[in-house]
């Protein structure tokens, strides 16, 4: 378990999810948009220094999303995916894949849980097709979701 | 493990997975048409006697399916889903969930793989959010399964 703040981050043994949670100084309808505008999206998905591209944002049952984070040294990765369902402050429902390793996709839940004074739970659980499928994804992200959080709470409060 | 002619079901402890393989005396092309065309498609899928009636079916990347199965008692059951990728020869990935259990969604991945002398080898693995829904899935939907892939040999026949 990783722990940043008020970040869990676990991948138990004998699954293939990796479970998330982590607290955040804002309303649902923030996080909600903080997911589905992508102009607030490109501003914190991702490690610190990476620039993000976005070419595809469709946040809706069946829309299609994709984006490129690109290093300092100039490497790229792209991602893609596709929403199940239509977003709503309840949370989202999306695929999502690493074209770096293509057909490894994950299926990801995400839920806004409403904590009262303004504060929410964000509550995710991403599976993937397998057991080291799912070690190999938490091992490269972690550093990126500590990273994106923490972009995305000077953003929340900037709003 | 169940087995009906070349069909093997098995949802193995400790994974979220469904994992199945059924042959067919067809190509990889006849297969996709049939997983793809949605004329052929609610010709075969689900329990026999059900009536199928398919709402969408948009097979590209980002592309959204929906249909109901009508029992001879007349209850009916709803499925969703939408495309990852767009479906090739070599197979396609969907999400799959039973608008009876809403938020029990499984992300499916088949594969069409060339036996030689006109046969395919179709191989699926469905995984699902937890172990305790992929049980529940496949304890519901074997006999559909059964019952489909004996009605799409008929329907490969007649092509």
């Amino acid at each position: 378990m990783n722990t940043t703040d008020t970040l869990k981050i676990t991948g138990a043994p004998g699954t293939q999810n990796i479970e998330m949670t982590r607290e955040f100084n804002a309303t649902r309808e923030q996080l909600l948009a903080a997911h589905t505008d992508p102009d607030l999206y490109a501003q914190w998905v991702g490690p610190d220094d990476y620039e993000m591209t976005i070419n595809q944002f469709e946040p809706h049952h069946g829309g299609g999303y994709s984006f490129t984070h690109r290093n300092p040294e100039g490497n790229e990765f792209s991602f893609r995916g596709v929403f199940h369902g239509d977003p709503t402050v309840e949370g989202f429902s999306q695929t999502f894949e690493y074209l770096g390793t293509p057909g490894d996709v994950f299926f990801e839940r995400f839920w806004f849980e409403d904590l009262g004074n303004g504060r929410t739970l964000l509550r995710g659980v991403s599976t993937a097709g397998s057991e080291e499928a799912r070690d190999a994804m938490m091992e490269a992200m972690v550093d990126g979701v500590v990273d994106g959080y923490a972009k995305l709470d000077a953003l929340l409060e900037s709003l």
